[in-house]
């Protein structure tokens, strides 16, 4: 059987995350249909990261197997052909047999948009997280360096997850300001369930004055979630890029 | 009565336009029945563009005559609890009685994103013209320094419009390119039906090679609307300002 590796861009709005909850139809089961349209195969896909409901992905990468006579090249065109709008393979490729988008990962970034201005912006609505009191960002980037390297990300996980090892490396943290969007950019080995948000709702709490930037150090050394700031909201958190 | 002027932001996806459509809901109306339950009054709310289904404002101006009390500081934050997410009032302010939103505009500017890459993008399939072949955009400069100035743009408005002068003077056409976006704007001292979009629709022809730069001139000479390029789809269109 052949290892075909998709790389995939999507729209979360309309889905709830990228494994299916309850009876709500995940990604994951809206590309599987499609591929089994496409290959006649009951298709078991990986991905590399479950995205939460409104998170959106503009580098997911999955792989799955098959006996597909269709040349890989031609698979994003004819999966497309299928998928609803707001998802489209824009690679496929094969890889070996080893190869397992979640396991075989090395490295994975995220990006978060806030938009910081008085008004929410209408086009913007379900892919940023819209802050009317204006962030410090000079407070949040300082805060930020406090979160590089190798440390208990307790801190920073929701709770009910059940993951034990919470040692995570934050490889860079990029807060850049754009006319009135604020980009936060996350580079790690891995991360928790919900660490991103949590970070970014953090540093959005220190932005705010609500928590000095020292502070980080402490609420990351308490290893309690509730020392840290809020969650922030699904839709301004965007999956960037999968390193291997 | 006071004459209020509203500054509006709208995502266009889900309307029917500024104007309702047989039994569609109009952004016009939206608005409206909004300012009814603020004022009790039964206000004509008078825009300065009529856009249409799918098109998004940046900058859409407003205004209506008032009796009421309300401090007009204070309108924007009333009218927007009662307004759906997709249409939010930035600024609110009392003009003088002859100020007319539509009659009073000086200039108007619009902006057109293409997206240009191989797969369409999701998250921008309703803020953007995907377009997969690559297009030629110093081409596309050169072609639309032939618009610039005071011409008859017949050639370049949507049949079955009844205005009779078609005489528009075009101060700026700006056609930039970032990552895969493909940015136009374009500012004028008004535009025909459409204007915009077969501007953008013939300025692509002539970026895939389709037309010739050079024949712009003729087609402008021409004032047949066949002569010209494509309309292009509304959901790429933003209006961007208008100047008093």
């Amino acid at each position: 059987m052949k290892n075909i590796v998709l790389t995939i861009e999507y729209d979360g709005t309309n889905y709830h995350g990228w494994q299916k909850q309850n009876n709500s139809l995940g990604i994951q089961d809206v590309i599987g249909n499609a591929l089994y349209k496409v290959t006649g195969e009951n298709i078991n896909l990986i991905g590399s990261s479950r995205t939460d409901a409104g998170v959106h992905a503009l580098f997911q990468v999955a792989n799955f197997y098959t006996n597909t006579q269709i040349p890989v090249e031609r698979l994003p065109f004819a999966i497309n052909s299928i998928l609803p709008k707001d998802i489209v393979i824009v690679d496929a490729f094969e890889a070996n047999q080893e190869f397992h988008s979640r396991y075989s990962a090395k490295k994975k970034r995220y990006k978060y948009i806030i938009y910081n201005r008085r008004f929410p912006m209408p086009i913007k609505r379900n892919y940023s997280w819209h802050i009317s009191k204006e962030l410090e960002i000079e407070k949040m980037i300082y805060a930020s360096k406090y979160l590089i390297g190798t440390h208990d990300f307790s801190s920073f996980k929701a709770s009910g997850s059940e993951i034990k090892n919470n040692i995570r490396t934050i490889y860079e943290i990029l807060i850049q300001k754009q006319e009135d969007e604020i980009i936060l950019e996350i580079e790690a080995d891995g991360f928790l369930y919900n660490m991103v948000r949590i970070i970014t709702g953090t540093l959005v709490y220190v932005g705010l004055g609500k928590i000095n930037a020292e502070e980080i150090l402490n609420i990351l050394e308490s290893k309690d979630r509730t020392k840290a700031g809020i969650t922030a909201p699904p839709q301004g958190l965007y999956l960037l890029k999968i390193y291997y």
